[in-house]
């Protein structure tokens, strides 16, 4: 019990109340990426795996800067989206980085509403490597009152411990591990959850693989 | 002025209330900082990096995880070591991108408090590239009331174009180019003006050099 409340206190410390709505969609899910490969082919990874998203007709809409891609569209679309650009720049031999900043019913995103429309799809790219295990530091923000938060990122935190992501406190954060697929799958539910429950919310996550400091 | 609006907008949606002071000192500035240079030798960048600055006697508290290394203390200081980390890590042929979330006021401070007792100290580092060119991208949280937030995150973004860092809005968040001496030197000045006139802030930002896309 201990545990947990100390978790909870911690992700509890971290809630805001973002001033949303000033206009856009409050339904869309936009998520910004950024993939840092610790390795000189950097550049062919990061190439290759968004030249093979490409192929694909996306359900999504995006845009790439100096420092990410942002992916817009329904939840569902935009996750399986990022977790394919990870599984297809993955190498067993790289220790790369995801940078995620996943967020819901925030201002700026008046664009491109029509990919709402469009029916959940799961991409199928016999390239990509499929599963491999991930470590993760995650906060989860939401904005609604205080009250409703401690119970629903209870919940949340939870969920995590179900899946067998064994949550763990960090300073600031909580930290996951397990597979990618379940890493997903649980950023799914999750989002989910929070959509029922949670009129704003944002989810920050860092996913680290092959780092050699595990050994 | 269109501009300047579109600018402070942008921003101003970004703002969040923490939940904070629940314990610990609200004058203690942490700073969670990531190295990502996409480089074979990313180990020995880095490991050489904290050698150096393991050598000088730091005037902050530091954690190193998995994912990043937390510095705490003045602000001054954090500042300072976090930008010798930067210059300590560039090698003016690698990519490298440094993740910084500068926080100030949140709870779970509450060690080391003794380090607001020291001195401002520079460190002289001679190994250390001094000046390169950056581009960044970065939001500021304030966690004042909303009417008080439009002046003072106005007055930030105009530090900003006073130092010549020539701020655009992007995605969720604003860019800035220059050196890396300027860019740390706004950091300064803003911080200190946020230290005035704002109870709570978060600074988030993403410092990329030698990005491949810029040629």
């Amino acid at each position: 019990m201990l545990y947990k409340l100390r978790l909870t206190k911690r992700l509890v410390s971290k809630m805001k109340i973002v001033s949303c709505n000033l206009d856009g969609s409050v339904d869309i899910t936009g998520c910004i990426l950024s993939i840092y490969p610790m390795d000189n082919r950097y550049a062919d990874i990061i190439l290759s795996a968004v030249n093979s998203l490409n192929k694909q007709k996306l359900p999504v809409w995006s845009k790439t800067d100096l420092f990410s891609t942002v992916y817009r569209g329904r939840q569902e679309n935009v996750l399986d989206v990022v977790k394919n650009a990870c599984q297809l720049s993955y190498r067993n031999d790289v220790h790369t980085v995801y940078e995620l900043t996943i967020s819901k019913g925030c201002p700026g995103d008046e664009d491109a509403d029509h990919f709402l429309n469009e029916g959940i799809q799961k991409l199928s790219i016999t390239e990509a490597t499929k599963n491999f295990h991930v470590d993760c530091k995650y906060s989860f923000y939401s904005f609604n009152d205080a009250e409703t938060n401690m119970d629903d990122i209870s919940e949340i935190v939870n969920m995590a411990e179900r899946c067998g992501l064994n949550p763990q406190p960090l300073h600031y954060a909580t930290s996951l591990s397990g597979s990618i697929e379940t890493l997903f799958k649980y950023f799914e539910d999750a989002l989910e959850y929070a959509h029922k429950h949670i009129q704003h919310y944002v989810l920050e996550a860092t996913i680290s693989v092959n780092s050699p400091s595990l050994k």
